[in-house]
């Protein structure tokens, strides 16, 4: 019982000194790795970069004792940060006291939310994000958040969350462009981006081994960060009109915890809410994606609880809104991460660096960052599978480009909102107007088929209509005008099969909608049969009148109504 | 063409005098009869009495050149009534200029809303509004209605759309009790009830024709306004407490238009369409019905245009929103109406009335108006519907009770959204948990059954999976988790087959769900096969990679899957 709440306890007893090994280097590694984007996805969600760092330390060690992927490494990430700086715009002014309290009332409501779902077991809520919607909402975000950086990359002052409204304040305030600033963040850039494209084999082409190779070339940002720091503290850019991030607060991080303000949660509910959700899905599709390579399990509610502990522990640690960030996850698991053991040694060895080493990021360049995260989030924008879903569905493309322009000029919440929203409502709209087929029956056999699409046995007195789908209230008055239809257009009927093969469900409102179509049919001396009923369903329909009142029979199979039914009646 | 969108060409060229006489007669018969109930439910609404009269005239013009079904009669009804005052007491103070002008504005839209959606033959969205939600709705709407009444017939002066509030209003007042008015209305109600109850027969066995009786019966609310107007008028009534009509204005109505006022429009923009739809189900529900008994047809998206035009008519002509009423369509098809020229002759009536008579009305007791409201909606609710439903299914149960309760308690708008909002929700938390079944041969044929319902055939090597729910990004996941627990329990698995007979639809998130599978599976060394996959199914994964990267084969019958994989691999 205390196992299945803290998988710590399945692994733990385990742990051999080879594993530690494995596990401290990647600590190690992941620890200079994720300092940059620590930094710069906190100044991306509006906060001091401090609390980036603040967010990897206590966080990750919840997620250890909590958590049941091996490998996945949670923190600050891109979209939740954009998320996080979106929803705390609406309730303070950045910068102030009360952003930074929002933050923490932020973490803490996101933490509890994912916490209720995992003990409720409602870890299916994610599904309802579908695909392409998902796909698109990333695809969208990452290209925002390009945008948003722009101005850090430019030295314009523009802040806003949506792609018009940044657009406009660079495009108007593009007299206070900052050439030294422009050439450093374009320089970054450009280095940022060679190390990523052609680092890897640059550098096994000049004798380094593979492993080390690809390490360097992920390592980019770290190198960038140092270069530009130095350069910074040589040419004292920061007096100069660079920004810079300027005195960082040394220590541990200090123990918070957000004032209960009810009006402030009460607005926060629907951020926090969405938060949870993209974030989950975020980190549960990662973290299965690695499971499966090493044959690990993972588990969708435990991983609820993992996060929603994490994200509790950001919130009493002056941290933001956590959850498992794809690049830092990559880091860890090339790193050769065994066990979440890695993700402990991550965090104690961000702790030491904010204990002891903030000092040296006061010269670091704002625009370093920036850089760091353009690089970084234009890999979340996926043209193939844009393409791919145009082909495959013009429905699925259409709530994938709804969610996609709904971000973009509307903000995050709008985005994902509107896509879900379309998602169900197209999927109800396609089940509200079952597929129904005329079956006949295909000659010296026991098998029955469509008669569009096959050539069939049929009789002009006997109709034999297979239903496609559950009935329920969407679709049950669609049932009855095709049964209309049918009858009216064939005078010579007298019995109609309806073959409920692929009916799983008949609610209140189907049930009532058979009634109808019952007492119509006999009114016009038909006579309406079921066939192959499945067991849960005529369970059901026991309970009611309606086999009382059935004009003609239940056959179990359709073979067997068209063997009782096809001489035609004197 | 024309034709098609102005109904009446089709039935008027074939009008006769026996068709006249018969609707000449229903429209006499239902001038005389609808004249309680227009002016009490527009008293209902906190309009004044004229209204209900006005809103009986012209819209009653346009549904007969645009309605489709032959009896129905439209004006003003209980539950559109409550819900009107429900939207227009959140805007206006009841009984100032902008209550009535808010009144003409709602019209206005709703019909506006009627229409689009019926030439853009939109009349599916009402079937969702499912029948248990739809019934729970109506029965807790006529409690609301008669618990509202019930200020009138003790003569205490309380307003509010809740019940909580009605009946706290009441007990708090209950002081300025108004002894005269209460024996009025008390009286009123019992002999309401009793002519309902007992009137038909107690007349028959003095003697009556039958048809005769049955109209007399029916006539209860007449003769209660003739009686109790009298009795004002004699005793002055009117001078010593009891709400009076008072001077109701006489002449025809005049021409309206609703002002162009944006954000009034925004307010009632969602009040408008819940009494358009509402509306819409329970006039097109009616006029089915007797459509069904006459053997005639109605065109639901035709029946749009009907009441859009009515309502744009009300709001043309100091009306409010109207839509087919019950009680006044069943006195129209009883008086043996033919077409819907008896409509129109109704119309002529009452505009009759209007013009001279209304000088009658202003001795007219409030607390009679409000007895003949109670009576009339204790029949909406429906207790042995409430009781089959309870029986058949809980969860269309618990959208009916939701409903129920939150039309009480938070008034009309919150307990129908809410209840459209559980339905779906409940619909899609099934259709998230797919049923699906191992299946095995039935001995000796081609025929497959789910193992645990049959005793069937089955091999260790090969699991046949059928799955009985359309695939989509709801139960994507359910799926992937249903096949790798069933490959993790067997470990002598080398095939698996997904049996599609079922399957109407596999999205762009399923298909990515079945890529995983298929390529988990191969990392398992366990093939994956299709079989059965209908044929839109397999033009859409066509287009797709798909079919190229699937392991195994895509069968057309599981009896070729099991014929051809039974024999296991070496």
């Amino acid at each position: 019982m205390l196992k299945k709440y803290l998988p710590i306890l399945t692994w733990l007893p385990h742990y051999t000194r080879r594993l530690f090994g494995a596990d401290l280097l990647a600590g190690v590694i992941v620890t200079i790795m994720v300092i940059p984007q620590s930094l710069a996805y906190a100044i991306l969600a509006g906060l001091p970069a401090v609390v980036g760092l603040y967010a990897s330390i206590l966080p990750l060690l919840a997620y250890t004792l909590l958590g049941t992927s091996r490998t996945l490494a949670v923190g600050p990430v891109a979209i939740i940060a954009l998320m996080t700086g979106a929803a705390l715009s609406g309730v303070a002014p950045p910068g102030s006291p009360a952003y930074l309290e929002a933050a923490l009332t932020l973490s803490l409501l996101s933490g509890a939310m994912l916490t209720v779902m995992g003990i409720l077991r409602l870890g299916f809520f994610a599904n309802f994000l579908s695909h392409p919607v998902i796909g698109g909402f990333l695809s969208a975000s990452g290209l925002l958040i390009a945008i948003s950086q722009l101005s850090h990359l430019l030295g314009i002052d523009v802040t806003g969350y949506t792609a018009l409204s940044l657009l406009t304040g660079l495009a108007t305030h593009l007299d206070a462009l900052h050439w030294p600033t422009l050439a450093l963040g374009t320089g970054c850039l450009a280095f940022l981006i060679v190390m990523r494209r052609y680092g890897r084999n640059a550098l096994t082409a000049i004798g380094m081994p593979k492993g080390l190779a690809a390490l360097c070339a992920r390592a980019g940002p770290v190198f960038a960060v140092i270069i530009t720091t130095l350069l910074s503290w040589w040419l004292e850019l920061g007096t100069r009109g660079v920004d810079v991030v300027g005195d960082v607060p040394g220590g541990l991080p200090p123990l918070t915890f957000p004032a209960i303000d009810l009006p402030l949660w009460r607005e926060l509910l629907v951020p926090a809410l969405l938060i949870s959700v993209v974030g989950f899905v975020e980190s549960i599709s990662m973290a299965q994606m690695l499971a499966a390579k090493r044959r690990e399990r993972i588990s969708p509610n435990q991983e609820l609880l993992g996060l929603g502990g994490a994200n509790i522990a950001a919130a009493l640690s002056a941290g933001m809104p956590v959850t498992g960030g794809l690049s830092r996850t990559v880091i860890n698991f090339e790193s050769g991460a065994r066990t979440p053991m890695a993700g402990a040694f991550a965090a104690l060895g961000i702790g030491l660096v904010t204990l002891a080493l903030t000092p040296l990021l006061h010269h670091l360049p704002v625009a370093t960052l920036a850089a760091t995260i353009i690089v970084a989030v234009l890999t979340l924008v996926d043209v193939p599978l844009i393409r791919q879903t145009w082909h495959y569905s013009r429905s699925d493309f259409s709530a994938m480009a709804l969610t996609m322009l709904l971000t973009l000029t509307e903000g995050v919440e709008a985005g994902i909102i509107s896509g879900v929203a379309l998602s169900i409502a197209l999927f109800l709209y396609r089940t509200s107007r079952p597929h129904s087929a005329l079956v006949g029956r295909i000659p010296g056999t026991e098998h029955f088929r469509s008669v569009t699409r096959h050539s069939a046995e049929t009789l002009s007195h006997l109709a034999l209509l297979r239903v496609d789908e559950s009935l329920y209230f969407a679709n049950a008055r669609y049932l009855e005008d095709t049964v209309y239809t049918l009858v009216a257009s064939r005078p010579e009927l007298e019995h109609v099969v309806l073959i409920c093969s692929a009916v799983n469900l008949i609610d209140a409102s189907a049930l009532e909608s058979l009634d109808a179509i019952n007492a119509r049919l006999k009114d016009s001396r038909v006579t309406l049969h079921l066939a192959e009923v499945k067991g849960p369903v005529m369970d059901r329909l026991k309970k009611s009148h309606f086999l009382d009142d059935l004009s003609g029979r239940v056959f179990l199979s359709t073979y067997a109504a068209w063997s009782e039914l096809k001489r035609r009646e004197e």
